[in-house]
C-alpha cells in the first residue's frame, strides 16, 4: 500500500537537555507535523510514502524538504510558494513540570496562504492507494479548508482510502458560532472517510451526536452514520506521577483494546502520530484488529522514548520488544 | 513589595548531560546564590527586586552583572571591587549517585573580602521593603559577618521587614568553640528579623533551645523569644527510591502543611530558595497561610525539575499546575 | 546623555562553525534588531538606554525581554502584545562564500502589527535625551511608518535629539511608484533628526537631490535642507579577496575621515550598529569630529570580530586598541 | 596488590541525550574494553594496573593511549601494529526503547590480527600479580585464541592469579560445531584460573555440565573440578518497568549475595566490569565474602548511573553511599 | 540529463572546530565519497541522481541512505549486504598544520567484499545517461576491481556516457610491480570513458605515455588513444602562505583555463569533487568549455568554504558569486 | 633524557567559537600551565616526563592528574594538599580583537601556599636529568619562591640540569621596591641554571644590564656571569595585519636564527612553550643549534594552530611540515 499525507510542515526548535528557552542560547531544529510523522514512521515500516504540502520558496525551503526526503518520504509532491513556514518552540516538561509549546504564526505560513490551486491532486492520486488528511487544516484558514475538502472528495471519487484524524482542540476555537462552524466541516468532509482518529468526545462535543447507553454504541452508530471502516484512538491513566496509556481500535464488526502500558517519557509530542501509522499498518497488512491494536500501542510506546515528533521506530524493531518485553540491550 | 537580598554571587560550572569532571571538557556556566536564587524567582513572579552584593572588577564581574539583569534583578546596588569571584563545581547526580560538589576559595572572594564599608546601605534600605540575608555570611570571613550584622539592624531600625535564613551546616564548623561563636552570632542577629527560614535542628542544636513536649511548642517558644512572624522550612522524606518533600509554615497564631509531594529531581540544588520566594509571595500578597505553603511547596517541587540553582518559575506555571495535577502539555 | 532607541527585535537563527542548515540540527538563538545593537553597545559604554517595541505576550517575548535586560539596556519601555516576533535564519560565509539571510514573517510580527497607540511615547521622551529611529520602521507596515513619525515628530517637539538611520535597501521596495511613497516617507521624517546615517546613495537614489560638483556639496546642500547636525556613514572597499572600511562624519562646518582599516570578518552583520553607536559615543561626549570618527571606527572594525549582531566592545577596550595597534593578548 | 588485563580496546561511539544515529551528526568518542573498564575501575580505587594490548600504529592508537593514561593505566605494556581499531556505535535506550549496539569490524583490528608473538608476556607477569583475561578473546579470532591460552599458562606457571570472565554469548556462536569447539577452548583454559565470573547458565549450556539438584550444588563442583577460589556474578529481576540486580560470590567453602537493588539506568554497559573490579577489590584486600559481594553489587549500581563503559567511582564513594544509603548530595 | 555514481560511501568522523582527536571525545559524523559526493552536488544543481553501492545491513547502512537520500540522491540502486562500512578520521588542519586523514578498514567494507553479482548493472544503466566511476574502485580490493570493470563495459556497450576520475595515490600503490599491474587496470578501463579527471603525472607516472613538447600536446595524444570526450582537472599554486587554483579543460579540439582563485579554505576535502561536478553541469548542458569550467571552478572554490566533503552549493549561488564578485552578504 | 618541571597547574575556562563570556554559557575546561605544556609536548616528542607541583585534595586535583597522565607525563611526583587551584578565563581574540585573559585568585593555590617542604626534591632530582623552572614561581608567592630555590640548588648540586624561563611581566610587578626584590631573586636562581629563556628586555629592564654596542654583546656577557649553555627566544614583527616570529639560540660559542614565519594564529597562549620544547628536544639530541632554531620555530608556529595553551605536536609531524613546505594534507 502506497500512502500520502496532506498537512503542514513545521519547524520545531527546542532547547537541548530539558533546558528552558531563558537558559541556554542553542536550539535544535527538527521538522515535523502530523503528516510528516505519520509518513516517516510508514517508510521506515517499508512502505512508499509521499507528503503533499506547500514550502517557502527559500533555503527553509529547501532544508525542510532535505529532511523530508532523510525521513525517506518521497518530495516530488511538493509544493514551493511564499516565504513563511508555521514554527513553534517546545520546552521538554520534566516530572511536574508540563512541556511548554510556543507557537509562531501559522496563518501566513507557505501552507497556511494555499489553497486547492496551489496543489496537483490528479498526481496526489494516482501517486496513492490511502491520503491521509489532518484535522487540523479545517481549523487553520480558508485555504487549508478549501484543499482539505477538495482533496478529500476527489480521492474518495477516485476510488482511494481516506484516512481522516480530528485533531479537534476545543481552546483553539472559543470565538462564537466558531463551535457551530467547525461542526459544519468536519461533517462535510466525514463521508468521504475510511479511517478516523478521534476520540469519544470528539463525537459528543465537537460534532454533538446524542448519548447512548454505552460509548461503544456511540462510535458504532457514528461509525454507520459516516459508514466509516476503522475508528481508532488511545486513551490515557494517570496513577500518581506514572503515566499510563491504551489503545482501542473499532471496525464496525468488532472492537478490541490493547494491554495497557506505563509510560517512561522522554518526549510526548508525536506519540499520537506513531499510534496512527501503527493502525495503518495493521489496515495496510489486513492484520487482525488485536494484533494491530497491540503493534501500534507499542510503537506509540516507544515514540515517547524517542526525541522530536517524528516516530524513527522500525518494524522489526517494534516486534522484537512485543516478544521480548523487558529487553534493554541489542547487539 | 520590594525586595533586596544581601549575599554572595557564585559561578556554577557543570558538565553537561550527568557527566563527570573526568568525561568531559564541556562545562556550563552559572551565577547563583541563595539571594540571587530568591531575587530571580521574585523578579519572575512580578516583583521588584535587587542584590546587595561585591562583584569582582573585571571581566567576571560585569559576565555577573549581566547574567543578574538577565534574570531580571536591579542592579544598581551591586558593587565592583578586588578579582576573585567564589565558584563551584557541581557533578549532577543520578539515581543513587548523588550530586557532587566542590567549592573552589570562597574566602579571598570580592564579597568575602568586604565589609559593610563597601555597601551604601542607605540606598538599600530606601530601596526595598524586605531584605533577605543568608546565614551562610555569618560563616563566611569576619568581613561578610560585620556586613550582615549592620544591614540587619540598620533595616530594623527603619522599619523593614527582614527575611533570614539559617542556612548552617554543622559540618563546616567542626573547629573548637566554633559553635559556641556561631550560636553568639545567630543570637545577635535573630532580634532584628522578622520571617525565618530554618529547622527543628537549628534550634535544638545551634541555639541549644530546651527541648519542649513538641515541636511546635518548641517553634512557637523560639518565634516568640525573637518576635518572629513567620517561621518556615521543608521536610523530605525517602521510601525506597522515591523521594518525597513537604513545606511547613508557622506564625504565632496558627501553623500548617503542605501536600506531600513525589520528587523527580532533575537538578536539586537551589529548591530550597524556591520554596523561601514562594513563601515571600505569600506574606507580600497577604495569602493565608494554607494557600502559602501550598504555592511555596509546589515552586520547590518544580525547582527540581529545573536546570541550575535559579528557579525560572513563573507565578502562573505555578498556579496552573497546582489546579490541574498531572497537566503535562501546555500550549 | 540617556539614549532609547525605536525599532524591532527579531530572532536571530544561525547554525553553528560556518555549517549551513542543511548541515546541523543545533541553532544558535540571539534577540537582535538595530535598536537593540546600538542600545547595547551603549550600555556596555556606560550610558543609560532603553528600547521602545512591542514584543509578543507570550514565552517568546519574555525571553526576548531577558536578553535586552541582559545587555544592560532598561526593559520598562517595552510593551507586550500579540503572538509573533519576526525572524531571520543567518548562514554565516567564510572566504568567497556570502553570508545568507532569510527572512521569516516580519509584517505580521507584534512590532509589525502596533501603530503609536500602542506606546507610550510621553515616558519615552521623558526617559531619553536622544532618540533613535531606525528607518526600516518606514519600510516595514503602516503600524510602524504610523509610529515612527509620531514619535519623531513628538520627540522634536519637546526638544529631544533625533538621531535616524536610512537604512533604505533598493532590493525591498521594487513594487510600482513604492520608490516614491518611500522618499515622501524619508522626507516627512528628516525635518525632525539630528543625527543622521546614510550614504552619499540615499541621497540621489531615494531622496533624489540634484547630483553637485562633489559628494561633500551634495552632503552639505542636503544638511542644510533638514538642518542636520551630524551625517556620518562607512564605505568599503576591496583590495583582491581582502576587504577594508573607512567611517566618515560631517557636521556642518567640518567634515573627517577615519584611517582605512582591513577587517578580518567573524561575523559582518551588525558592524554597522557598531559605528552608530561610536558616533553617538562622540556625540554625547562633545568629541572632537576626528576623535569620534576614529572612535566609531575602530569600534565597527571590532564588531565584525564578534559573533551576532551585538557589538559587545567596552568603551576602555576600544581605546586600548587604538592606542596599542597590533596588541592581540590582554591579561 | 598490582593488576593486568588482556583484552580488547574498542572504540565507542554514541550520539548525545538519547538521540537516535538518525537524529544527530554529533557522536560521543570513548576508548572501552572489559580491559579497560576493570582496570580503569581499579585504578580509581588506588591499585596499580596494565593493559596488555595492540593497539593501531596512527593516530587512532596514540589517541587510545591518551585515553587509557588518563584513566590511570600504565601504558608501558601497550604494543602498536597494524591500522585498524574494533569499534561499536552504542544508540542509548530509554524507558522500553532498549539499547542498540552495532559492532564495526572486530576481526581485522590490530588486536584481531595479533597471536602471542606480538607481545611481551613474560614482562606481564613480573608487571602484575592477577592477570585478567576476557572469554570474549577465545571467541574472537585464532589470533586472539591463541594470545589467551599462552597467557593464561604462562601465568598459572608463575604462581599469577589468574581471573577470567565467561564472556559467552550463544548467539556470536550459532555455526554448526561452534559450540563444541568453544566448549574444548573453555574447558581448555579453565585450568589455569583462580576467579571466574560467569552465570549457571555458561555451565549448563556452554560446559554442558550435568544438572544437580541445586545451583549451588552445580558451582560447587565446577569449581572443585577446575579448583576455582572464587565464583561470582549477578542475577537480574523485573518487576513492572523497574529493573533490579543482585550479585552472588561462592568461595569453595561459603556461598553469599549481596541486597537486591533497584535500578536506576543512565547506561547499562560496563556495569558488570564493575561487578567484577568490586570483587577484585574484595579479593586484593581479603574482605569478608560479604563485605565484598556488598561493595562489588553497589560499584554495580553506581555503574549503571555513569556514562560510558567505564566505571569512574572511587572506594570512598561506593563506601559513603553504603554507608549512607540515600544520601543525594555531597559537599 | 541523469546521472549515476558507483563509488563506496564512507563514514568521516571530525572533531568540532579544529581540535585535535587527543582535545576532545565529541566527533561529527558525516557520509561521503568521491560518487557520493558528486552526486549530492548535482542533484542541488536540478538533476537526477543516483548512488549504486553496497552499504551494510545494519543500522550504520540504514543511517547512511538516510543521509544519501537527505542530499537528493536516489536510493533505489543501493543494496545492503554485510555489516562493515570503511571510515576515516579526519582532524581539520589550520594555517601551516596540515589536515591528517585517518583511515580504518576499507578492505572488509560491504563495499569492499562485493563484487558485480552484487549489482543490478542493467537497472543502473536504465536509471542514468551518464555513469560516474571513481579510479579507486581499481585500487581497492579484486571486487571492486571487478565490479568497476564490468560496469563500465556494460554502460559503454549501451551507448551511456562513462565518467572516470583517475584518483591515483602513487603512495597508496608502493608494493614491486604494484605500478605495472595498475596501469594494466586502467588501460582497460579507459576505452569506455568519454569524460576522464586527472593530471599529467597521471599520463607520465601512470600510463607512462613518452613526454611530447607539450603539456598539451600530451593530452590530446592521450585523448584521441582513448577516444576520450573532455579531459579536466585542477592545478594548485603557493604564494607564500597564500594557495590558489586554477581549473583547466581540454576537448579533443579546444582547451581552456578559468581564471586563479585565491583559496580561503575551511575544509579542503571534497574540492576536487565539486570541480567534477561544475564540469559535468557545463557537459549536461552543453556549455561553452570556457563558461564551463569557469563555473566548475568557481564550484571547487566555494566547496573549499564548505565544511565536509559534500559540496552543498546550488547553480544559483555559483552564478551569483561569479557575477558579483566579493559579495559577502545575500538577504 | 628525562625531563621534570616544577610550575603551577592552571584551570583554563574559555567559551568556545571565539564568542565572548557574555555570549554563552559553555566553557572548556583545559589544565595547562607552563611545566604542563613544556612536559607534555617533550612527552609527545618521546622522552619521560614529569611534573612537580602540589594539587587540590579534591576532585579538581584529581581531575588534574586525569589531565596530566592523559599528556602522557608521569604522575608519580604529584603531591595533593589545600582545596584551591589557580584559574584563568580565556576569552579567544579574532582579527583586531585581543585575546583577554582574566586570572582568578592564584595566591591562594594549593601551589600558591606550598613551599619546599611539601615536595620530596630528592626524589625529583632521581627521576630527571634536566629540571625546568619557570620564572612565574619566583613572582607568585613566598612560598613558591622557597620552593623554586630550593630546588633550583639542589638539582644543580646534583649536578642535574636546570632549564629556566624568564617569564617576568613588568605590568606584575609594579608595586614601589618591587622590581629591586625581583631583581635579586631573579639574580638569585640564575647562577644554579644551564639553559635559559628570555629576552634582551629581561636583561635590560629587570636584571639592568649595562648597555653593551650589540644584543649579541650583552647576551654573551650575561652568559658568561652565569655560565649558561643555552639562551634562547623568540621575536614577533608585525606587517600590517599579518604577525610574523622569529626564534634566536645562542651557545657561548655560536648564535644562529630561524627563518621568519607568517603566524595563522588559533590559538596563541603556550606559543612559547613549545618553542622551549623545541629548544629542550634539540639540546638533548645534540642537535646543531641551526637544526635546533629551525625546530623549534617551526613547533612555535604549529603550536599557534592548535587549540589550547599545550602544544600537541609530535616529533614527526614538525619534521614532516619542515621538509614539505606548504602541505595541507596528510593521509
Amino acid at each position: 500500500m502506497r500512502f500520502a499525507a496532506f498537512g503542514e510542515v513545521m519547524l520545531r526548535l527546542s532547547p537541548p537537555e530539558y533546558l528552558l528557552l531563558d537558559q541556554t542560547n542553542e536550539l535544535r531544529m527538527d521538522y515535523t507535523g502530523t503528516g510528516v510523522n505519520i509518513m516517516a514512521n510508514l517508510a521506515q515500516f517499508g512502505y512508499e510514502t509521499s507528503l503533499v504540502t506547500v514550502l517557502p520558496e527559500n533555503r527553509l525551503g529547501q532544508v525542510a524538504k532535505s529532511a523530508i526526503a532523510k525521513y525517506g518520504i518521497k518530495t516530488d509532491l511538493l509544493t514551493f510558494a511564499h516565504h513563511h513556514i508555521g514554527s513553534y518552540f517546545a520546552e521538554n516538561g520534566y516530572g511536574a513540570r508540563p512541556t511548554q509549546v510556543t507557537y509562531q504564526n501559522r496563518h501566513h505560513s507557505s501552507f497556511g496562504l494555499s489553497n486547492q490551486t496551489a496543489y496537483d491532486f490528479e498526481k496526489v492520486i494516482t501517486s496513492a492507494d490511502l491520503i491521509q488528511i489532518c484535522g487540523i487544516s479545517l481549523s487553520l484558514t480558508d485555504n487549508t479548508r478549501d484543499a482539505a475538502h477538495a482533496l478529500a472528495r476527489k480521492a474518495a471519487a477516485s476510488g482511494k482510502k481516506v484516512c481522516f484524524d480530528f485533531n479537534f482542540r476545543p481552546s483553539l476555537n472559543t470565538e462564537p458560532n466558531k463551535l457551530a462552524f467547525m461542526k459544519e466541516q468536519y461533517e462535510a468532509i466525514l463521508p468521504y472517510c475510511d479511517i478516523v482518529f478521534g476520540s469519544v468526545r470528539d463525537l459528543t462535543d465537537l460534532l454533538q451526536l446524542e448519548q447512548t447507553d454505552t460509548e461503544d454504541e456511540l462510535i458504532l452508530q457514528f461509525m454507520e452514520t459516516y459508514q466509516i471502516d476503522w475508528f481508532a484512538g488511545t486513551k490515557r491513566f494517570s496513577e500518581k506521577t506514572q503515566k499510563q496509556q491504551q489503545g482501542f481500535l473499532y471496525s464496525r464488526e468488532e472492537h478490541v483494546v490493547s494491554r495497557k502500558h506505563e509510560l517512561t517519557i522522554l518526549d510526548r509530542i508525536g506519540a499520537g502520530d506513531a499510534y496512527a501509522a501503527g493502525i495503518l499498518t495493521g489496515y495496510a497488512e489486513s492484520w487482525h484488529l488485536k494484533e494491530t491494536v497491540e503493534f501500534a500501542a507499542m510503537n506509540a510506546v516507544l515514540a515517547h522514548t524517542i526525541h522530536g515528533d517524528v516516530p524513527l521506530t522500525t518494524k522489526e524493531q517494534v516486534l522484537t520488544i512485543l516478544e521480548n518485553p523487558g529487553i534493554d540491550l541489542i547487539r
